[in-house]
């Protein structure tokens, strides 16, 4: 079966006007994305930021919910935040993958805007099937989406979550949930 | 094609102990949930509530994103907050729907716990590619779930998200955008 591994990634990312920046962790994120990880069975979700304020304030929100009265009070949260880590950056998250399962994860990217070369999702419905991938590693941007050098450090970008309406606007949050669900139904196929 | 509604029920839901509640609005939740159903041509979306105060909460955030200064910097979230209804309870939901459409919609529940009698997926899928339903409202329930009086009110209620793991603790933000996803698949095919 593919092992699956999910990044949400602070930088590099865009901003409303196009340009280059470092966005803020969002608690809620962290949450959310856990929590669907966990459900869809997802082996790691990597926090990628190379601002070590934010790698500390990744780092506390997860002990509050591992080691901390969050996880007493809710031990659901707390498995979800086990499999949350805090890399510096995309090449960091892949070595991780690398050392935990021995194998290099295809690195994919995920865009809400159509780039040159994505993979449509009934082609990588196919390469799932024919079990193409041994293992990814999927990125996600926060802000406005991933920056084009970290599209180009991937081997393949998917094409945007087709919904029929000209209005794409989805959260980060509700993205990673789409996704893991797709993937999901092609792995059970 | 059939037309989609949405509702978010605040009350009656459960806490964590199995008692009847009615909760707070999260401000994340209408920005998630209005962005995933504009997204997925959604008819409208519902935030339900008998709550005075929190009537006036929510139509005031509304309010910021439609004809305040949020809208005016984000068009594309004043345009999700265009569908957002503030509405009472479950019954006033329903009579606006048949208001707008003419049509009685089929009220639909949805959990993440296995109920008796729930509608399978499979089965749903087929009864949508069928055209059984002209018109329907999926009732989503905050804090953990539903109450069974809600639910009782309903025609039928949709079995949980089935991802291959024993963990299901999605966020309603997260069960909204799947569930919209694989009825979005359910319409084109």
């Amino acid at each position: 079966m593919m092992k699956v591994f999910i990044g949400l990634v602070h930088f590099p990312v865009l901003n409303r006007r196009g340009e280059r920046i470092c966005s803020a962790i969002t608690n809620l994120d962290i949450h959310d994305i856990a929590r669907a990880a966990t459900t869809y069975g997802v082996q790691g979700f990597f926090i990628i930021t190379p601002s070590r304020g934010q790698q500390d304030l990744a780092r506390r929100v997860s002990a509050h919910w591992i080691d901390g009265v969050g996880g007493q009070f809710n031990p659901d949260r707390k498995k979800a935040f086990d499999i949350v880590r805090v890399v510096a950056d995309v090449n960091q998250a892949v070595k991780e993958v690398e050392s935990d399962t021995g194998t290099r994860p295809a690195l994919l990217a995920t865009s809400a805007r159509e780039l040159p070369g994505c993979v449509s999702w009934e082609n990588f419905e196919k390469r799932v099937y024919k079990n193409e991938f041994k293992c990814i590693l999927l990125l996600f941007g926060t802000a406005s989406g991933l920056h084009q050098e970290c599209i180009d450090q991937c081997d393949g970008v998917i094409c945007p979550i087709c919904a029929g309406t000209d209005y794409n606007h989805l959260s980060v949050r509700s993205a990673v949930a789409i996704v893991l669900d797709r993937i999901s139904r092609f792995r059970r196929q």
